[in-house]
């Protein structure tokens, strides 16, 4: 089991921890590539080392002011459409004007993808600790797909900038609402902002959070980074760091193949699509259906994992993790797959982020049974 | 000329404000039919007379909060979703806590419609003063297309709010973001909600408001109910009115025939379509296209009105408004122009509001020089 301990933010820090947010985004979350070019940027700035404080969960004080971030939108735009650099700064100003207090501490809403290196941005330019933790334990398209929301906590007053200047303060009676009302606003505004969301007390945050994440990502990249510079499998290596993971527990490979097939469009501020792929000897195909997140994947039209568990294409050579919006043919891959964080898979949490929540007719099965990992693996 | 003079506000003065604003609509800004039930209601309660205090702009301190406000979204949704009467107290309460100082008086940011109606349930629920003016001098589908823009007064910040009890306050760099985010949220809340926007001095509205709109509104439906009270022709009173008004001067008859063909749709949070009225001889026809107003009249494909004069079609029995989203095949009407206010003829203003702005190609040309109305109507 990880525990959960302060992150020495180095360069090797950081890079790592994009690896691990890449994979544990379930292909969405946005690729971490620009993130971590702005990060390393400002460690540049700083001769190496950068000033952020990461805290645990339990040096928040109960009444702390806690705010959850990150940004909302289609991938695909953001690969074409880069930050201003201003919009979580704004953001923030905005955010403490309106509830009349300042901020203490902040956390990435999804740990998955680029949104869990975002807050650490925001936290070098001002200072504000980040919280080691999340509220996905994963990435979601959807900003009301997040454990406060299945725990009752309000998604308003949420505040959502872009990189013109433009502000929005967000104030639902539900948080479904917040999330319709934030994605309109978002494709209006050209398909890409920065959401403050789910602002809550420190106590919301120690009951509630996704406990340690930040540290888990940053174990997985290290883990893969440490295994390909001694020659070692780093698929090896990243299953065996997430099964030792109290948080997660299963994991394995589900295929390994060649992208076949690939249908991409960005629709209602979404990255909508699938990707079939196929095994070497073309036997078998794997198809994914995304919606900004890998949602549910089938081997020869049988579930083999489906949303919320993870699941995610890797580059078969250098373990690479390839989100929804970089997928491209002939791209040859092996599909991961991982238990959710136990949280997620409630009754309650299954309405809210299960494949119910995204239309399918698909019941939510445990990746560890679809794939009779139990026997084999340790269990949690 | 008429001046502008306070009203007194008994159920005639609001059965004919309701007249001559949704005469001055343009075909726009939702049928009146709505606010006058809910201003009736106020009005029955109060015992057949309504506290609802008129004020000319000239009564306003220079350093007043005057706060325009109005509803968004498609006519065609407004027919069938009700307001729950709440929303505009809801905005106002957001509004005076986002800029921190209570609102001194309110006045529609449009006369056309519904629109021109809504402040005065505001006002009477509030004891707020209605300034007796408003921003358009009739309807436009888009909340950019208003005098204080093409003044450059900010339409931020505005407030947004729906029938469920949510609310918005949207802060952007420039007007037409604002009207792109707020349309956009409309649209994900279901397609109507209460704005407040362009939020201004009184020193503001008294240099840029279009100035006695609501009396002139009192006064078109005065002489429309008076002359079908004594017997005389409305639609004579009614162009006899218009011309001895300075804001407008020019009115008149373009056309009269039978609803023949209408192609009418709600889409991006707007009613859009055209509609072809055929004369009772068969021999010529008028086309209409709208977008929540009507935009440009043409009789056998030449323009004989376009905006920002006003074309509204009318029943040629009753003289009653029709609205874009009322208009029916078979119907017998008669269509009216009237020449705008000089202010939304300016080159500035025309860039904002005049037909390159709604993507026509047609230049403009003013409705008295196209209909030859120079040479035998008065010269205002």
């Amino acid at each position: 089991m990880l525990a959960s301990k302060p992150i020495h933010l180095t360069q090797q820090a950081i890079e790592d921890l994009a690896v691990g947010c890449a994979f544990l985004g379930s292909g969405g979350g946005g690729d971490p590539h620009y993130s971590l070019l702005e990060l390393s940027g400002l460690i540049e700035q700083q001769g190496g080392d950068i000033n952020i404080k990461v805290i645990s969960t339990s040096e928040l004080a109960d009444d702390d002011l806690v705010a959850p971030c990150g940004w909302i939108g289609a991938p695909t735009v953001s690969l074409e459409k880069l930050p201003s650099g201003k919009e979580a700064l704004a953001g923030l100003a905005v955010l403490e004007k309106t509830v009349g207090r300042k901020v203490n501490a902040i956390f990435p809403v999804e740990i998955g993808g680029s949104n869990g290196l975002a807050p650490l941005i925001l936290a070098a330019k001002t200072g504000l600790p980040v919280v080691d933790c999340d509220g996905m334990g994963r990435a979601f398209p959807e900003s009301q797909m997040v454990v406060f929301n299945v725990q009752g906590v309000s998604a308003s007053p949420a505040v959502l900038t872009d990189a013109k200047g433009n502000s929005f303060v967000i104030d639902t009676v539900d948080n479904l609402t917040e999330e319709l009302v934030a994605r309109a606003s978002t494709v209006a505004l050209g398909g890409i902002c920065h959401l403050f969301e789910y602002i809550q007390s420190g106590k919301q945050t120690k009951n509630f959070a996704i406990d340690g994440t930040l540290s888990i990502a940053v174990q997985i990249g290290r883990s893969i980074r440490k295994a390909k510079e001694q020659g070692d499998d780093p698929f090896t290596a990243l299953i065996n760091v997430m099964q030792s993971c109290h948080l997660y527990g299963f994991c394995g490979i589900l295929f390994d193949g060649k992208v076949m097939d690939l249908q991409r469009e960005t629709k209602q501020g979404f990255s909508v699509g699938h990707v079939t792929i196929e095994s070497f000897d073309g036997k078998n195909q794997m198809q994914i259906e995304f919606q900004n997140e890998n949602l549910i994947a089938r081997i020869d039209g049988k579930v083999f994992a489906t949303v919320p568990d993870i699941i995610t294409v890797m580059d078969r050579e250098t373990a690479q993790t390839i989100t929804t919006e970089q997928i491209k043919y002939g791209q040859r891959v092996k599909v991961l797959g991982v238990s959710s964080p136990a949280v997620l898979r409630t009754p309650n949490a299954l309405k809210i982020l299960g494949p119910e929540a995204f239309g399918m007719s698909d019941e939510y099965a445990a990746i560890e049974q679809l794939n009779g990992w139990e026997e084999v693996m340790h269990v949690r």
